[in-house]
């Protein structure tokens, strides 16, 4: 069974358990980047790029459903503005229009983005969707000034064949996800994160244009560190826990979870800085990780388990249909309640922020 | 009170009552003149236009929800490639891609547009989507090559407020829609027509790269016709007696009705000539009015029903409230049944097509 990762947007629509307001962990990473990403921005963007016909591009690929897209753009467009006044010259006078590509799956709730953006005159750019996976050409050549990707790149194109496969050596039983515990299921998920990223730079390199930046902000594992040993890791061992129990109550089966494994997979630092120097057509301008701003603080369960809820429902739903979804996170929210995480004691994930530049 | 059109989208989905199901008759003149565009766009296009980045950019405003905006795309895409095909010089050696702006309001289900275009190799374009009003800028200065809307200019901005005024001489009485029978309310109809078409046209100057094409296609009404004499204006007129009856059987009030008027006027030809001629930023490469491919043939009951539903199902809801619907498309269909439509007698609107190019 290939399982698509297409397919699966964050939840839609604006109710209480949409990804609308259960993206703050997100938020609060990008944000730390921001600063990062504007200093980036500022030194190595070179305005020449668009003068030609006064049309600055930004695209943003997997946006979701906002509000974190709509604050990427605009700070990515205070940061080109300020730049432009500050080296003020003949050619800045030219005045420059803002266009923000939002990219998503085609199963992305475009409706929900466009009705919930920004109204101008606050909105300052010209707004248009892309529908389309990112792991594929979504814009013409040479037509986009800076790209940005955030929480997105963890999301493979699919899930690799032989981890659903009862027969195979890599068949991730017992598990949901890539938690690094089975050494083969690791590499067969490691082998599909390798393809995904290389289709996805030599994607966005034909997009970009020359001199043109891409940013990208995720988080991955410190070396030597396995999922299963993060909290997040622990979180979704957890919901597979929960899914074995409902399979014990009859209210799914263990023949489905058998079948079931997410398209996720956090790579170690080195083997995402491998791969993005692979690709030739970038130079690296900022590689960087740091720690989570919420790391430390302890999340209570309540968010931990509607941000989670935000981005499995669809997915779960898909898999294991209509009905499942309410009751596997009360469960989820009772046994993190019974067995609260230590946060002290859980190794950590790092966000990593990324700044290339096409060569 | 103030209707705005931009809140009217034609029905969204994909049910029997959809739009996508139910705009065949704009489709029959889209396909008329598709044929006339095709040689006008072969004759005047400038190929180098969109020879410096290699992207040729298309754009349908107003496109609704499809699959008369795929049709159309496909065929200038299919033109174009012809053309460089039969011009073919060092130039058109380079690879050119496509990119189509799908541009309606932002309450346009879009959702339903992306999940339903056609897929690769069939699509030959980047597709993106465009939410806005066309009744101003959507897309970057110089940045479409060949813009295109069909049936949409007769939508208004807005309602003229005077005739949903009951105090006002131009208060249009007795009718839904500005039938040409109350010279005051043609006259209010006329100048926000008027207003509407300079701010379409600014818009566009500004969106379309000198040498672009601007094709407009649309209905209109012979010089000298009058909207209540054609069969369009007599099922309109239709509509506003079923309302009526309803208003008498307690469904709804005469106060609703009288603060109710469609956001639509269909000029008559030298009308439209006039305003097209006075914007200064066009040359006007081809303007003539056709009869609709459909006018002649007796349309059925059945059809003229489901069209206009498709078209003001949206707008109805939005202004009597749910349940009103099923109900008057059904009373129409039986007043339609017991007074058919004598199409021989009736005055014809025609569709007209013009191309306009950039200065």
């Amino acid at each position: 069974m290939s399982t698509s990762s297409h397919m699966y947007p964050m939840s839609s629509g604006h109710d209480q358990h949409s990804y609308i307001h259960n993206s703050s962990y997100q938020k609060a990473a990008i944000s730390s980047a921001v600063e990062k990403t504007r200093r980036c921005i500022f030194e190595k963007l070179d305005l020449q790029l668009s003068s030609d016909f006064g049309t600055f591009r930004i695209a943003d690929f997997g946006c979701s459903i906002g509000p974190n897209t709509f604050h990427v753009a605009q700070s990515i467009i205070d940061t080109v503005k300020s730049k432009r006044l500050e080296e003020s010259t003949e050619n800045s006078l030219v005045p420059l229009e803002f266009q923000v590509f939002f990219n998503d799956q085609p199963t992305n709730d475009f409706n929900t983005l466009f009705r919930t953006q920004p109204l101008s005159p606050e909105r300052e750019y010209f707004s248009v969707g892309v529908p389309g996976s990112f792991y594929g050409r979504v814009l013409p050549r040479n037509s986009i000034h800076i790209g940005h990707t955030s929480y997105t790149t963890h999301w493979l194109s699919k899930v690799p064949e032989h981890v659903c496969d009862k027969k195979s050596m890599a068949w991730n039983k017992n598990y949901i996800q890539c938690n690094n515990l089975l050494e083969e299921v690791t590499k067969a998920y490691k082998v599909q994160f390798i393809e995904d990223m290389e289709v996805f730079l030599v994607a966005r390199a034909e997009e970009l244009v020359p001199g043109g930046l891409m940013i990208v902000i995720g988080e991955c594992l410190h070396d030597g560190v396995s999922l299963y040993e993060t909290w997040q890791g622990n979180v979704l061992d957890t919901i597979g826990d929960c899914l074995m129990d409902m399979a014990k109550s009859g209210i799914t089966s263990e023949e489905k979870i058998d079948l079931f494994s997410l398209p996720v997979y956090f790579p170690q630092f080195s083997e995402l800085k491998g791969e993005i120097e692979k690709n030739g057509s970038f130079t690296i301008e900022l590689m960087e990780t740091t720690s989570h701003p919420l790391e430390g603080k302890p999340l209570t369960n309540d968010f931990i388990t509607s941000t989670f809820r935000a981005i499995l429902t669809t997915i779960i739903e898909k898999h294991f249909g209509d009905g499942v979804v309410d009751e596997l996170f009360c469960r989820l929210a009772k046994k993190l309640s019974n067995h609260p995480i230590d946060f002290e004691m859980r190794k950590k994930q790092v966000v990593y922020c990324i700044v290339l530049k096409r060569k």
